[in-house]
């Protein structure tokens, strides 16, 4: 079966699912690693720990789906009634699996130095019609169960015990069992243009994509990364045609391409001032230090962004970043003086290459009637050269924040980019 | 019929989330929103841009629901099909709204000032057998079908657009619709104790509870809160019985509850500064400006925020700050003295009532056999003391940083709470 044909769903059980105590990240992860095998999610249903649903789901997936992976209910608690419904469902009985108790064990001594309990040992009880999948990160054992030319793979919902599980086990015999194609993706950043206009563009050469390659838009902050994606059965020559065609889309979209890679703009950014040898400080007021947070989420941004400086109050714009009191008086906090001014103050504080200075409103209170909720001046400024700019963001305060950080990130990158040409 | 008795599908369209780009959020925000009322979802689906799997999951939620939201397939690339199949579903044809028209063309004229597109216009075509729910926040409107004594909303998967849609149309025609019981919720946030230890704190208080009140545990970032809802016809009756139980509940868990209502530490620690007419500064190396972003994200908070140094190179420690030289090269940046040194400089430079001061190594480079990779210390300073702990984070570096700001937070609130005593 080639690995686009591969049908597969995920089930995911748990009550804590459905009433939104828990983000599920494990189906993401789940369809990241498949994806690299060319296999495709098709389905993803989560329901809770009620025996009727979880019989329900088994029986509608396997119709779905040739591959059925199963996450969660294989806790101790008592709503977990995940391996019982799946013994039955498969026509087995449950016995002890002395590897898996003998794990358990283990991680009771070693670990966690409390007694056994009933319920603890109980870890140990697998169908004895299934493969068992041995948890190095926990308790509960994952199970492997064929039923008529389908697989169905139950496994524990702690990420990391899922996670182990998949890249020890499940991963590694997916090419035994399927006639996997070989995948290639390659991915672009871009910034400043919506979902739609970036469409219409690249429409015609969309269209002109063969069946084996696929596009996809994916939208976040103001930004869309397009990813390219081939399958087929020789992977030397997809990757040429991939190649070939990311060539192709780069020189359709340079004006708005952040970085040909698949990175986010803080490592763009990032990049790009780690290889100028160049270094970066930030003076922030409505952002409160998103801007420093998103740069310092980058392993080794220390080389190149020397800090920042959260001027929150005016004071702090006075007394730490040297604005003119009489700019804060006449031109106001939010003012493109002041943004100015405090640009010019954290680099010289900081003695920095760059530097960014952000300030706005973001709301819900706080505007006036020329200055409304939503107003955002930034900086950025360089060696001998600072480029203002006004903003409008016009969601929540949360939202606001961010959008002003992207935007403020990709000024500081195109400003980066024109002083080189 | 009664609340609990509504049974409730989520379905999700977009090829985005089956392939793990983006993580569904959507939905845990709904079924919160919807236990308010009462309403507890029973199933979740995921579904790719495909006619018949869109099909198919509208006929087999029908079957085991009463209200199906659907999210997502609303936008303007080829992609998008949910309209016409839902059109064709509910046995309608496309119309142009002209409310929802106008919405697109002022967004185009008022915010993206670009030209309409033909696939912008489209945007505003809707099936003649919906009522349709104006889109506030962006282009694509939202879709109310009733079909067979069955609810079905088709919003779009943005989340501050599905967002709004619920809260300003779906939200506050559910008691107009169903007979909803009257729900009562009691939120209280605890940190410094894990799940399972709380559990069992609280045992016998659970299985004390009657059926028609429930406890749930909503674990984040090394906090957890606890929501108890009870559900009654008698609005009266239920809120004395929750607030009862709910004082219970506050004296068990004294010593590790954060705030007895339902906000985040960041809002606690901001209540309390704010109460006290006390002002706060930070002065942060490795959290690189999150806990300034956290403090921030409250509305209000520049009352009491006054704003941080990011330090994140050592020369900023020493210039900004005013840190020793000599106890960088001696007992280096992640020490009890440096960061001592460290409040104290932001603490006189913002000219604050309080400081916290931070700087560890987040990984995944940097550590030495001496100071390993998650080793962190935190200083809090008030008037006439200042308090160091040193403490261990240990997963990847965005979750690190998190962890480290949310118990410098409660090391703040603790050091407020015992200089009252």
């Amino acid at each position: 079966m080639n690995s686009h044909l591969i049908n597969t769903s995920i089930i995911t059980i748990g009550d804590e699912l459905l009433i939104g105590q828990v983000i599920d990240t494990n189906s993401a992860w789940i369809a990241q690693e498949l994806n690299k095998f060319g296999i495709w999610i098709k389905r993803r249903v989560a329901i809770g720990d009620v025996r009727d649903e979880i019989w329900n789901a088994l029986d509608e997936e396997s119709r779905h789906a040739d591959l059925i992976l199963i996450t969660g209910g294989l806790g101790t608690t008592a709503d977990d009634i995940t391996k019982p419904v799946l013994c039955e469902y498969f026509g087995g009985k449950l016995v002890i699996n002395n590897e898996a108790l003998e794990n358990v064990k283990n991680i009771f001594q070693r670990y966690l130095n409390r007694p056994l309990l009933e319920s603890n040992l109980k870890q140990a009880e697998v169908p004895d019609v299934c493969t068992v999948i041995q948890n190095k990160r926990g308790t509960a054992p994952g199970m492997w169960f064929d039923k008529e030319g389908k697989i169905f793979i139950s496994m524990p919902g702690v990420p990391h015990e899922m996670k182990g599980m998949m890249s020890d086990y499940v991963l590694p015999r997916l090419p035994e069992i399927f006639n996997l194609s070989a995948v290639v993706h390659r991915t672009l950043l871009t910034a400043g243009i919506g979902e739609s206009f970036l469409a219409d563009r690249i429409k015609d050469f969309e269209s002109a994509l063969p069946l084996h390659i696929k596009l996809a838009y994916l939208p976040k902050f103001g930004m869309v990364r397009l990813r390219l994606t081939a399958t087929g059965m020789d992977k030397e020559e997809i990757t040429a045609e991939a190649d070939g065609l990311f060539k192709k889309l780069q020189q359709q979209l340079q004006d708005v391409m952040v970085i040909n890679e698949d990175k986010t703009l803080q490592e763009a950014v990032g990049k790009m001032l780690a290889e100028k040898d160049k270094t970066l400080s930030v003076a922030e007021s409505c952002t409160g230090g998103y801007i420093a947070h998103l740069i310092t989420t980058v392993p080794g941004s220390s080389k190149y962004f020397m800090g920042g400086v959260v001027s929150y109050d005016n004071t702090v714009k006075e007394n730490v970043l040297h604005v003119n009191e009489d700019t804060l008086d006449n031109a106001g906090a939010v003012s493109e003086e002041t943004v100015w001014q405090m640009a010019h103050g954290v680099k010289a504080l900081m003695k920095t290459d760059y530097a960014i200075a952000i300030s706005g409103i973001m709301g819900p209170d706080g505007g006036t009637e020329q200055k409304p909720v939503g107003t955002v001046w930034i900086a950025v400024s360089g060696k001998s050269k600072t480029l203002t700019q006004k903003i409008f963001v016009r969601y929540g305060r949360l939202i606001n924040i961010e959008n002003t950080a992207i935007q403020a990130l990709n000024m500081l990158r195109k400003f980066i980019l024109e002083e080189k040409s």
